[in-house]
């Protein structure tokens, strides 16, 4: 048994906490959490220790009549591998102290990839983080991406990549967040963070993305457009590549699939936690070649997608099971389907 | 003096029928309106001559207190040229009404590219609309597109075209149109209209467009990738292309415009009617060229962009006037800057 401690129990920390809980191989020792509101009402409920950050959130937990396990020190001195999921550069003040300890830790795409041994994705390069002590499991987007180009990497070669990507300016559990009635370009300058960052995965792939917030609460739509090195590559070995990949998901306006809002409605009738989507949805009928080029549209659920990858970056550091195997054990438990 | 007349009083009708009204070669003889809104009371204030398209809807001018001019066929009778700002695909059923009279028409983007004997951008091909009877000024997407597309064209030569277009879902006087939290995609396949509808006025120029609606009112912001035919452009060449080409804008974030919001409250600053912006707005610090390619934001106002375009075309196809003489007249008219 894995034993797995969640720093952090936001938009990530909460989901992986579930993902860890679910796992056969895993025990979740605690979570740490700074206050006693909702999310710690429902973590202490699904049975899962709480634990502060310091002594007067720990206080403020024994006021509300919770029995924290203590502060970060206590759970780093009781698990095998630390998952951060602090707010974003908060990871990176933790690292000393994870580093004094000796224990494995799994930080978040919000940080500095330099933070980490292995910039991580798990149907990329699972082998090479295999023994490393310290893992960044890459941001939404940056999975997202890294799973499709790497996919036609594979199939047919990729010679370049340009992504535009619309970003959800708020999470749903941020109710005073703007903006509204606006496109704000983020960064206004070309390229965004993100092409860099699928480099740390992906360094061979040149690629340009744009990136700009629009006022939406779910999902990131990339619009994708690649140079294939493969000549005559047709949509519908596109589609087979796609379809045989692991964790990306093909959907189709025949099944009323036409906008966000649908993809997102579709995943709650799939029925897993929350109503999560693991996998980028690339649309079918969106997938057309012409001259060489590849375009697509792909939708991001992103509170989710990275909850699998931080799943495998535990087994991978550990050194507890294999690529393939621990994919599919990932899978089957949060019911992914490929 | 060229006899106006105005088919239609909607976002682009009223537009042109101020533009025309303030033309000093040009009479505006009057505008046709379905029924007596505040939209036909501010045209009365301004002292238009309203018509009526039916008999029940001039019997509804007279019922609340107006005169009306009569129908279209009268006001037809009274004008050199028509511009036809009625809804999408209600101008063709119009044609036969208007090529009956020989009277001159212009047409908007929303009517198919062969209403008319050339879909018109002034700057790219004023000459060619010379003598002829039907003239389409294209869509609000079309026209930037083939301002700046055409610009680095004659620049640099232009390979090829990629652009994302994030559109605005709903105008401002729309208030029950949706979508909220949704990214429709608008179509979901690729190329979306745009691309071909730019080809009807640079037919030379390689271009694939994908297009979706987001929750905004106010301009579309389009996402342009654009492989130049001269090698080792540089940035500071595209700006001064930019600069020197009419009709095109260029904002800085060192200015504060950093969304679709800011570029929208300079223009009212600008003290331009109704706070319209006639000029697509490139964002200078967004311009990029990587490998050969260059990127930038751009963003397009679309209600009012297409105004100068039909102010143009109505000279041209009367041809009273050439092309520079009749910029320059739109231009200082409306305030535009070069």
């Amino acid at each position: 048994m894995i034993r797995v401690g969640v720093n952090g129990f936001g938009t990530i920390g909460r989901r992986v906490a579930d993902a860890v809980a679910k796992q056969p191989d895993m025990k979740l020792v605690g979570i740490v959490k700074t206050k006693p509101d909702y999310k710690a009402k429902i973590a202490a409920q699904k049975g899962y220790t709480l634990f502060g950050v310091d002594d007067k959130s720990i206080q403020s937990f024994k006021d509300a009549g919770y029995k924290p396990g203590g502060n970060v020190e206590n759970l780093l001195s009781q698990v095998d591998v630390i998952v951060d999921a602090t707010p974003e550069d908060v990871g990176a003040a933790y690292k000393e102290m994870y580093r004094k300890t000796g224990k494995k830790a799994i930080f978040q795409g919000g940080e500095e990839h330099d933070i980490a041994e292995v910039s991580f994705v798990a149907q990329c390069n699972y082998d090479l983080a295999k023994g490393k002590q310290f893992i960044r499991a890459v941001s939404c987007n940056t999975t997202a991406l890294s799973r499709t180009l790497h996919t036609l990497d594979q199939a047919f070669g990729v010679k370049r990549a340009r992504i535009v990507i619309a970003r959800r300016a708020s999470d749903p559990d941020e109710p005073t967040k703007g903006p509204i009635d606006s496109v704000n370009l983020d960064p206004v300058t070309i390229p965004s963070h993100h092409g860099p960052d699928v480099q740390t995965v992906l360094p061979h792939i040149p690629i340009v993305t744009m990136a700009y917030k629009i006022p939406t609460t779910h999902m990131h739509l990339h619009s994708v457009i690649v140079s294939l090195k493969e000549n005559g590559v047709t949509e519908d070995r596109i589609i087979n590549a796609f379809k045989e990949a692991p964790r990306i998901l093909l959907v189709s306006q025949k099944d009323g699939i036409r906008a966000t809002a649908h993809v997102m409605d579709y995943a709650r009738e799939l029925g897993r936690n929350r109503g999560d989507l693991y996998e980028p949805a690339i649309w079918k009928e969106s997938i057309k070649v012409v001259d060489g080029e590849a375009y697509f549209f792909m939708a991001v659920h992103q509170e989710s997608i990275v909850v699998p990858e931080n799943v495998d970056a535990i087994r991978a550091v550990t050194g507890s099971a294999s690529k393939s195997e621990s994919m599919a054990m990932t899978n089957k438990t949060l019911g992914i389907l490929n």
